[in-house]
């Protein structure tokens, strides 16, 4: 008899559930747009509402789910199943969400770090399958991360581990609201890419498509000057290797912190394909440890709509088993 | 019966070993010069030298101890028990150790990179006792680290992990040899704190009893800024308010991608006491995440003329429990 799991994945976009087996095969799944977050219970009847239907579509009892895991922006205590600030849900300021799911729905339920658990998904069934030393990237809006190091996610002391769109890659730089300076997300997120194009654009002597963005920030995104780079247009692709080569730079300092044989990146600016991927490899090849940098490799997400939702459900068969 | 180890800790100065129990008890110790490393051999007549004095003078039968482990300067592969490249042993590349010293005295035999074996001694003995989540840091001529993560030792694909002196905090800063610019090393080291006084010399406006040193870089060393230091000289206290507030900052990086309780620092210039750790501490206070930094303590070793031997023995018990 199969032994069946639901794992969820809160992202500020959309919310996916599936109902999940012990080895990693879905057998059913959800995916809805985020409501707004106009109450503490509107998202929360959101998660309910989603985890059911992908129950009952797996025509799988209630009282046959082993546990639910729930990866969601954090900061958050894990330990305490608890999301203690979310930026885009302010209703559920120290929100204790492990214990409301499961009053809803009468499974156990476990939280854990959205970005964690993508990479923890990712090594799992994706692109870090059978290494013991993994990393992956969330790259959208802002920057997440995840490490498995020695076979086992990495976590902290406090469910803050892996923020590495909040390393400092320049102690000099822009300030960021985390209190560094200079930390990747300022540069290789899709914010970062259009703060460092506007910034750009203020010399005048900059030839562009995107010249009638300039002292128009805020009309300007990252899908404008994706398509401009794809259009050839030679500054656009400048701010894309910029980003690129950045981001490679802050993948070198994950590396020399955690020693990992392969690193993944999702989110939507990984979309950008080459135009992030191969500077980002060509900084790892130029400033990595030239002893072992060519045994590491930076490859785009196998999995990377299904990664939280097996991360998620992977923790709670961790937990299962005393792991 | 009391089950019986020798840990050996190979620094640039001083070759130390210890016969230990498996509860950590030092039974006998041995401390001596490192020897001018004039072929393979000398060095590891020392060692055997080292290991059989502690031994004898312990009372036990080599046919008693368990195992040996060694903690050593890398880069090495603690699998294959190989030196893979020792900057100050030329003699030594791509030199099986553990098989030689295994060969000599009939032990089993386990190596594994310095910094982190004495990160594992502190953790186990020492400052991090009881953290799941724990770093430590050597401050000497290099900088060199090592993390336990969710209660193990920290060490990577290939036993390269836990590099903070090679992380940057200035992508733009200057070239390093290990392919980055801007590495902690360059700025926090000894060799980065007398880098840093030197190039500010330049400038003539600069008063200060260091004046003497202009011009003459190669008479400067770390141990005269810390006298001029201790004795009021401001332009010498700013020199290590520089190397210790950068520390910070690499700490912070560090903090950040582990999420740590505690860090512990040792090694010859974190015997400058407050003139490095009251920055350190300022930096993390300034730029950690104000969330929780306040939960993470910046503190001095507390055995680090111990934690190499009793971290290599760690090892050895771990292997033994197959942990």
């Amino acid at each position: 008899m199969k032994k069946w799991y639901v794992g969820v994945d809160l992202g500020g976009t959309n919310v996916r559930s599936g109902l999940v087996d012990e080895e990693g095969n879905i057998e059913s799944r959800d995916k809805r747009k985020s409501l707004p977050r106009v109450s503490a219970e509107a998202p929360v009847k959101q998660i309910v509402d989603s985890i059911t239907k992908v129950v009952h579509e797996g025509g799988v009892p209630f009282s046959d789910i082993r546990g639910i895991g729930i990866g969601s922006p954090g900061p958050l205590s894990a330990k305490e199943g608890k999301i203690l600030k979310a930026g885009n849900l302010p209703h559920w300021d120290n929100f204790p969400l492990a214990a409301v799911i499961k009053e809803k729905v009468g499974v156990n339920t476990y939280i854990q770090n959205d970005a964690n658990l993508f990479a923890y998904g990712e090594w799992w069934k994706g692109a870090g399958q059978g290494m013991d030393d993994f990393y992956a990237i969330t790259l959208g809006t802002g920057i997440g991360g995840g490490a498995v190091c020695g076979g086992k996610l990495l976590t902290g002391f406090n469910d803050n581990a892996s923020e590495i769109g909040h390393t400092s890659i320049d102690y000099n730089g822009p300030q960021c609201w985390c209190g560094q300076r200079g930390c990747l997300e300022l540069y290789s997120s899709a914010t970062g890419l259009v703060r460092m194009t506007n910034e750009a654009l203020v010399n005048d002597h900059i030839k562009s498509s995107l010249e009638m963005y300039r002292g128009k920030p805020e009309e300007l995104n990252s899908k404008i000057i994706f398509e401009a780079a794809q259009n050839g247009d030679e500054f656009a692709r400048a701010m894309f290797d910029k980003a690129g080569y950045l981001l490679g730079l802050g993948i070198v300092n994950a590396l020399n912190f955690l020693n990992f044989e392969r690193i993944a990146i999702g989110g939507g600016l990984a979309q950008s394909g080459d135009l992030i991927f191969e500077p980002a490899r060509r900084a790892l090849s130029e400033r990595g440890f030239s002893s072992y940098n060519y045994l590491v490799s930076i490859v785009p997400a196998a999995i990377p709509d299904e990664a939280g939702i097996l991360g998620a459900v992977k923790m709670v068969i961790d937990m299962e088993v005393g792991s």
